[in-house]
């Protein structure tokens, strides 16, 4: 059980009814996910958060799929079920394939050993690279 | 300074040595970086390192430069010095423009934010995610 | 399941079976939480820790809610969910209330975010800060 | 050296000129510290992080002091050293007096090794806890 | 539920089919466990993992519960809860007592500590350590 | 520069000279190291942590070169470079030969990264695990 109640949209009132309303719009869903119900209970955490989402994952030099898998990337790094999931399916929908996601993790859990071989072995950084 | 002091292309002999030969070739680079040169203590784990990298890293469904973002992603989650460097320059070579490399810093550290805040408010799963 | 049986009121013995009871004694409690009878596997280590966590927590320069605020966002910040719960509840008893927590989640998410900006950034410290 | 150079004050143009001169004005400081010289080669992620940590770390249930020394306990357990020092200098400014600092580094530590045992353990979650 | 199905054995084909079949007779096990049916989904990746593990934990210099000792104290400090119990198990089998995995966790759990201490400190290094 | 300055042995008083003492011939070293000059700044730390350490780090189940080599792979797993090197000397002169680094490393890399792939992938605890 999460710590605090998730905000039905029926509770929802002011701020927060306006954001879902948004989410929804936007995101073209018809059910709020529990991230926002559950964030809700913060209304300015919630109104911050997905300001900033919308203006981090819009397209831009990176598009929407690249900025995805990123997203799942941290996520899986930091072992965050819920993150891995819910952006799992937000890249599947940008069009990843599941052969895309194989080859994401496969990445992912590489760098997580070049990354302690680094740290392990203390490699100094090569002069062309500062 | 490294624990273990790096093996030089003079030093390089076996195993090592052709390595380093491939590496050079391979990457069209005219020296070793250290990251080699320091794993090459333990030839084992030289090339083994080298040959999952070669398989994991080429192209696939995912382009080389979206796996490269990928890697830069786990590697400031991580906060692998070595690592943001080495293959921030790599995705340089492979078209990463500093637009580019700017949005994904922004994607990463919203990403460690909003994985902190499901683990915080511990969001449950909801069932069109599991 | 945990990975040693809990060492329950009855059976506890010796080392343990005082420790228990001062734990019960210091903390009003009627039962010993699950931690406790977990790692009473190792009484050495349980011993420890109790006598550790009392001299670490008791009211110092700060107060002792301010150390329960310290320990939810360190365990926020590693996603332990035993310890964000068991501490969010002893920081309730100090007297936490709901908004506070939603404050405390807020800070820990942010700082998750810039402590990436800058490791991603590899923001030099400044003169002033060395 | 930081992966992009620094943004001086000279240097600055609208929007970063004027979020320059409202950190300065704001935090009664004469120069702008490098975090925010670095990130403002990303203008939107100075603005938004500038106005997120506005509203995050403003006084609300808790005071300004506390919220820093949370800042400070994420930025310990995520090993990152310019974080520790800046919002350690900012935690001084609101009243952590030596002492206070050198409790909450007990804290920190503490917290960590108990997370560990937690999951090392995998201690299971008490009912009242949920 | 694991993002994507796991292969059983009657469904392998080719190369997961003689990795399963490897697998068994290496490990003298019945069933294949989750891990590998799970990453079976990437032929490559099962392949690569498989030969590494044989490689990397094979009996060398440190002998081969050493390095299952090892294994699991990395796998406390990520909270991998699987890797947790598989290499947990797979100590056991060569040899770990209860004692042993007890005084394993002590040392993970007071190592998280003092890694924290140092960092938040910022303990310079001794000369006589560079 | 560590966040406090370091107590020099000739500042050292009462309980803190006492230990410094104590660490110097239990440790048959001449002069004490940095990270004990650092947290005697606060001296009930100090004390606890060279108690805990003495207790958790002697001879037991497991003997003392296994306990040295569990502590440096925690380390490395939080990239603590004074950790690495410390435990990695006191590794030394209990009998830890270069090639046994090497496999230490390799073990804590592999480990690093399998940890990811279960993760990612969100494998499921099988039932004999449990």
């Amino acid at each position: 059980m999460s710590i605090f109640k998730t905000i039905s949209e029926k509770q929802a009132r002011g701020k927060v009814k306006k954001i879902y309303e948004d989410i929804k719009k936007t995101r073209k869903i018809k059910k709020i996910p529990n991230f926002w119900k559950t964030i809700a209970n913060d209304p300015d955490t919630l109104e911050r958060t997905w300001n900033s989402l919308q203006q981090v994952m819009k397209k831009g030099s990176l598009d929407q799929l690249t900025k995805e898998l990123i997203y799942v990337a941290v996520s899986m790094t930091n072992s965050c079920e819920y993150c891995i999931r819910s952006h799992g399916l937000a890249a599947k929908k940008k069009g990843m394939t599941d052969k895309m996601f194989k080859e994401l993790i496969a990445v992912v859990a590489m760098a997580n050993e070049t990354n302690r071989l680094v740290e392990s072995y203390q490699v100094e950084v090569d002069s062309f690279l500062k």
